[in-house]
């Protein structure tokens, strides 16, 4: 028997605990020996004393025991691959990268969550389509990847319960920004997903839980060193969320601006992105191509209409409606005009994230209902000149009032200046 | 409404909070609208940040606001005076300060708590005594300070309901030991018990809660601090507990060594701590003489037997019996020798007080019961000279085999050496 409480104090005190006993500690509080409270405890002294790598990796390892795991590759006799985001605004990368590595021929199959905050989540996006479900089982979620090729699901099975119970807790005693427990979080749940090889996309800026660079190069190097104690093979990106990603925020919007992009009509800064992840997606997986060849499939398959039609496959095998006219849109259109001359030196990821959740894209707390339709277009990215008047972005909105909201807080999240701000590219670094 | 994630993460970002949202967390977690786990990270996180004075005040008097107050002073038409020690090892001092200031004409009416681990608790040591009743309604307790001139009892009434909540949480989650959260915890009881004017005996060393002189010293300021924030006069005497006080650890025998010193046989360094707190509280109270005269008066209780014939009204008065003969006795008898001759170097307090929770006296945990009988009697104490053979000490067990483990718990809590050991005396310090 474990003492949490004298565990509690040797991690205050900075000690690194012995391996059976943080495992039990876990493993006690996911069967519910553990109280909340020591477990909030713990996760404060955590904060201040940080974790080893090997307290991380035991961290991890004994929150994927907690539960179920799923070996997708045994499942259908391929390497499976898999991309995870660590969360932004205008996030919509998942949704255009599944269909285009899918019809390169390598299965993805993702499991995704809701949003919380300025950050949208994958799962809130598509069901903004009518008739997708996002709650498959295990089995049909295996048989979609096998057969269809693609499939985003909500979690499924009884994978990882003590994160998400550790989540919730974290959520609401201010202990979710410590990297460790972080990593420990995202790479629990892909390591218990079964995929071989992962490509993670680190988001780093004002609008990202990374707000610094560094930060977030520590955060990828936790998270590799995770994948390669378990036997995989991980990739980090590490791109920017200073400004939201793409244009559109808000979810019936994203999935638009996700469709466009697929149909090679995306911006410029998301497509380029999303073709990025995929070249690595494809030379992690078994077709046994490198990067560049892996670019020029996925350039393919976008520019000979292979990807938009795995797009209508797994949308209509998963229960929606690949008729993008049936995705509902605001009742009320209001544009944001530039005040003045000049160039957008910086566009608040953050302050655009809030102005959506304001028009009810996202949650403020976990039961608030989304509504789908409601949004922002940002027409003007960072480094654009605008003359006075042009439009800046596009407010999609329920009602007259809360699009003048928005209105006045998407002009608060623009910095207009005089001169062109220093280049920032979209790709900060690739950490392997 | 205050976001309690929102200050404890402002807390762990090492900001004062203001003091309505401090206060109305405190008043929260009292009322079970914060829960537990919310309280635990704060504490985890006031551990590594610590709190300003005046935050420390602001819990202080929200724990005092979460329940009912005590004015004895009102009731007594007297100016009431309180004795309290951070505990330690063989800590009988209350029972022998309360008879002597009585029996001088200055009325005292105490509550006290339950011991835990090491140290012991005054109740404890109480209810060895047959019949003795320490659950008074706030009524009785009141009545019998006015008539008789002295009660010491159990908690009584709903004083301070949001402490006795924090320091069952902090007793599991590692966050006991932080000089803030102590000092608040001592003093909002001490506070909404009434008394005008407190003397503190705070414990320094191996057996007590503060380790050094200077921690120690920091608790005292801290707590005179919040006294005279709160308009009462606040002295604190700091007091080794690097070996344990007086010759007697165990309930039944202490009780016994109280008694004898209240007659004047007691220890010489449990006699003059005594008398000299006697002296701190006379000064303090509405008999209008200072320290000096105190220490007559006291040393006058004792030599004329007014102050063991205020033991007797009191225990009687509380339903106790004053016969000594009546107190448990231990069936088992067993002496500790020197093993050599030597000067004792050292008397381990926490050794000592962790061979009588062995024997029965203390409890491991809270619901562990107390044999009032058992416990341990130093004979040889710091600086004493023994040859080989000699006694050290005596146990007091319930069975050969306790008796014989404690005789060498006992035996390695001594440090004999060849030469004496430096001077500490028992009173450290004074800071008033």
């Amino acid at each position: 028997m474990i003492r949490p409480a004298e565990l509690i104090q040797r991690k205050r005190d900075g000690e690194e605990l012995p391996d059976g006993e943080l495992a039990e500690l876990v493993l006690g509080y996911a069967r519910g020996d553990v109280p909340d409270y020591q477990m909030a405890a713990f996760c404060m002294a955590v904060f201040f004393r940080g974790l080893s790598p090997r307290e991380t990796y035991v961290l991890t390892d004994a929150m994927i025991r907690s539960g179920e795991t799923i070996d997708m590759g045994a499942a259908l006799g391929r390497k499976v691959v898999d991309k995870h985001s660590t969360g932004g605004v205008g996030d919509k990368t998942s949704l255009a990268v599944g269909p285009i590595v899918a019809a390169c021929g390598v299965p993805l199959g993702k499991m995704s969550g809701r949003g919380l905050g300025h950050t949208g989540g994958t799962l809130d996006k598509l069901e903004s389509i009518p008739g997708y479900r996002v709650d498959l089982t295990l089995e049909e979620f295996v048989a979609q990847v096998r057969d269809v090729g693609m499939a985003i699901v909500g979690q499924t099975g009884d994978l990882v319960p003590a994160d998400k119970l550790l989540y919730a807790l974290r959520d609401v005693t201010a202990t979710v920004d410590q990297l460790s427990l972080i990593a420990a979080s995202i790479m629990s749940k892909k390591l218990a997903g079964g995929a071989q090889a992962i490509v993670l996309d680190v988001k780093v800026g004002s609008g990202a839980l990374m707000h610094t660079l560094d930060d977030a190069r520590r955060l990828a190097e936790t998270m590799i060193s995770l994948g390669e104690r378990a036997g995989r093979e991980v990739v980090c990106l590490l791109t920017d969320m200073d400004q939201p990603l793409g244009a559109a925020v808000g979810n019936a919007l994203e999935v638009r601006e996700a469709l466009a992009t697929v149909r090679g009509e995306g911006p410029a800064d998301f497509s380029e992105l999303v073709l990025d992840a995929c070249a690595r997606l494809l030379a992690l997986s078994d077709l046994g191509v490198d990067v560049a060849e892996g670019r020029r499939r996925a350039e393919a398959a976008v520019a000979d209409g292979s990807a938009e039609a795995m797009w209508r496959r797994w949308l209509e095998a998963q229960g929606g409606t690949a008729d993008e006219d049936a995705l509902p849109e605001a009742p009320v259109r209001s544009v944001v005009t530039a005040p003045r001359p000049g160039f957008v030196r910086a566009l608040s990821a953050i302050g655009i994230g809030l102005a959506a959740v304001h028009l009810g894209a996202g949650r403020r707390t976990k039961a608030d209902p989304v509504d789908h339709a409601v949004g922002i277009v940002c027409r003007a990215k960072r480094g654009a000149r605008v003359e006075e008047g042009e439009p800046l972005a596009e407010i999609h909105a329920r009602s007259d009032e809360a699009a003048e909201q928005a209105v006045r807080d998407v002009l608060a999240a623009y910095d207009l200046g005089e001169e062109p701000p220093p280049e920032r590219p979209l790709l900060l670094g690739a950490v392997s």
